[in-house]
């Protein structure tokens, strides 16, 4: 948590409800920080589905790993999420301390360890303490109450300025179900994983199956389409929990992902994973303006997402966007370097609604005055059309400022 | 160029002889920059002949693609190269303002235009204004002289703190002969190229395809073996050009690059290219450290190459070296998302001699402290070993500063 709060933070928070079968806890275990709540507990009831998408790392944390075993089993009772360690690069230790904690929660839920999910947050290699919280877990899980979702988003907040909430409520077969989320993130975002920590929980009745059906979907347009600084997190973690609670009131319950009564539901969900993905770029480390980077008339879809995550990776365009440069040169060099299908004399350049490159050229209408008033904007998108075919994709991601270098040059200390 | 000098420059430059069958001459022409040279003109005896290597970039400059064509020619007679502007997406006019500096190059050199190359380097997407400077020509290549190579190091800079200059004299079949290098680059600096604008030339009697094929090879662990910020730039130009005047000293005349005669030459134009890219490095945008990443262990030589680009590109990681920060887990973390062969629990981390990581842990003997007191230093080693094959890569980086941002975020205004 950061005493400067992103100029990008949404002006209000919504009011998360109660989710039925869904139960809260947080406290203060002093794992690292000091004076705030580091520890979050979430209690499901019996017969909660569940699904996952995990990093794509090669270096995953110990809890990473458990939660890619314990998903195999469908069903979640209890989640622990700890900032200020990710227990991750902890080799042997790393494992234990998620043995003893899943050992510790399983039996503060009165269920089995493979109901258990683990996640932890903060500083790489650092072996975890569990004697600073395992025995904490009995009394959260008793005391857990269904309106700690505020709460939830606070306690697994390291360097975001922020915490990250959305909500919905969705028609599933003529009955309303609900969908939250929370999710944290600021820096050592980058797409090829769910990125980050984040979950969601709905009463919907929906299985395990068609779950992760339509969670392992819903990533590619969103937590996967946003980049910070290039660099993916060993320990990204998006569950979704479904506790099935809607059922006795008429909700239908839903075991096949192709279900058309699911549609209002999967969009509902993929705007919440949008919504979320889009709260952690804005709150990427030193950010001052969000940019939207949209690719259009590449090869392929694969073709713009790669063109797309070029530019919106690249250091010199998000040094560009940070000093209001409407710098489009920059972009040309972005396509140029993406080792994708692209014609010099083909591209074509918006900054906004500005047209500011065509034919591989300047646009002979090109105004420096319009471009860079509209640089002094929060919300700068710019887009690149290739003119080669009809592949598009859209990724998100945040400007590149001193503050960046002064809050990742002085994390540890 | 820039008040302040790195604290990487050379402390002292190198005395640069001349290369018989070379003069140069450079000039103030006013492209962009006030008060100091902005181009180069060298030219080449008859019987000089030509290597190149030039940017993978899908948008490159107007000056890359006429290299790239007279190239094939294999002679050159002059170099006409100017700082200030890329002619870079620019469309036709690039090519006509390219077309327009070879031909007035070719009369003042009194050559065919396909013996002229041409290097750009600027800013993106301005036209080029050739009549600033091509009434210069007649005169420079008229005047020019043996003994100006520290000015053309000089006139080449663009945001660069100190011109890049580097020689060595060899034993060619028992007759020494001298290579010459100069180069230009401090952003937009990334592999998958030969980075920059450098030039070399020599008066061994080498033929083009032999040039071009030590020329390609040597690029590989040198000028595409280091990244300032993942950056490739529009413009990357490395050529060598051969006068050939040792050969009436007694040089051999070699043609086949395999001649075991070029064994010492090959190895000083490694040294050279080396040198130079190096200084590049160590001149990057902002830079207070150079950081020289090595992975051993790995798969392959490829894989090695790919996972320490991943390391030496990692904002975290660089952010932390400029912290002076012995923080391994991002090293940990840019191991993990290369998306190369890569197992935790056989990952050793070294800094400089300190081994911080050892077997998918914390080193049982690390000491922060000893770590800290080597981040100070100004050159940091980090090496990895992955345990897994005989792979192994060198590449060079510097950190990532608030001076990076600083330049970038103001750089055309």
């Amino acid at each position: 948590m950061s005493d400067t709060i992103s100029p990008l933070a949404p002006k209000k928070q919504p009011k998360m409800p109660a989710i039925e079968g869904v139960r809260i806890a947080t406290a203060a275990a002093g794992i690292k920080y000091k004076g705030r709540t580091d520890l979050l507990a979430m209690a499901f009831d019996e017969g909660t589905a569940v699904a996952g998408v995990f990093t794509r790392s090669k270096c995953p944390s110990a809890p990473v790993d458990l939660c890619r075993r314990n998903l195999a089993g469908g069903g979640a009772r209890v989640l622990i999420v700890n900032s200020g360690n990710a227990n991750a690069f902890t080799g042997k230790r790393g494992r234990e301390s998620t043995e003893l904690t899943a050992r510790a929660a399983a039996k503060a839920a009165g269920c089995r360890e493979e109901e258990v999910f683990l996640a932890s947050t903060g500083v790489i290699g650092e072996p975890l303490d569990t004697t600073r919280f395992a025995h904490l877990l009995d009394g959260m899980v008793a005391e857990a109450r269904p309106d700690g979702w505020a709460e939830a988003g606070k306690a697994i907040m390291t360097t975001d300025t922020y915490p990250k909430y959305a909500t919905a409520t969705v028609d599933l077969g003529g009955v309303p179900v609900t969908i939250n989320g929370i999710a944290k993130g600021a820096g050592m975002v980058a797409p090829d994983m769910a990125t980050m920590l984040s979950f969601i929980a709905t009463d919907a009745p929906i299985e395990a199956a068609a779950l992760q059906d339509m969670l392992g979907k819903g990533v590619g347009k969103t937590f996967n389409a946003i980049t910070i600084d290039s660099d993916t997190s060993t320990s990204d973690t998006l569950i979704l929990f479904a506790t099935g609670k809607a059922e006795k009131r008429g909700a239908p319950r839903i075991a096949d992902a192709r279900d058309a009564r699911l549609a209002p539901f999967r969009r509902a969900l993929n705007r919440i994973l949008r919504n979320l993905a889009r709260q952690v770029v804005r709150d990427g480390e030193g950010a001052t303006k969000e940019v939207e980077v949209t690719v259009t008339g590449a090869r392929s879809a694969r073709s713009a997402r790669r063109i797309a995550l070029s530019i919106a990776n690249s250091p010199l365009v998000k040094t560009a966007v940070a000093g209001e440069d409407a710098n489009w040169g920059r972009v040309v060099m972005a396509v140029g370097k993406a080792g994708e299908p692209a014609e010099r004399d083909r591209l074509a350049i918006w900054f906004g609604d500005i047209r500011v490159a065509h034919e591989g050229e300047r646009d002979p209408a090109y105004s420096e005055d319009a471009a860079s008033a509209y640089m002094k904007r929060d919300e700068i998108a710019i887009r690149v059309d290739l003119g080669l075919g009809r592949g598009k994709a859209t990724v998100w991601t945040c400007d590149l400022t001193k503050e960046y270098v002064a809050i990742n040059g002085d994390y540890r200390s």
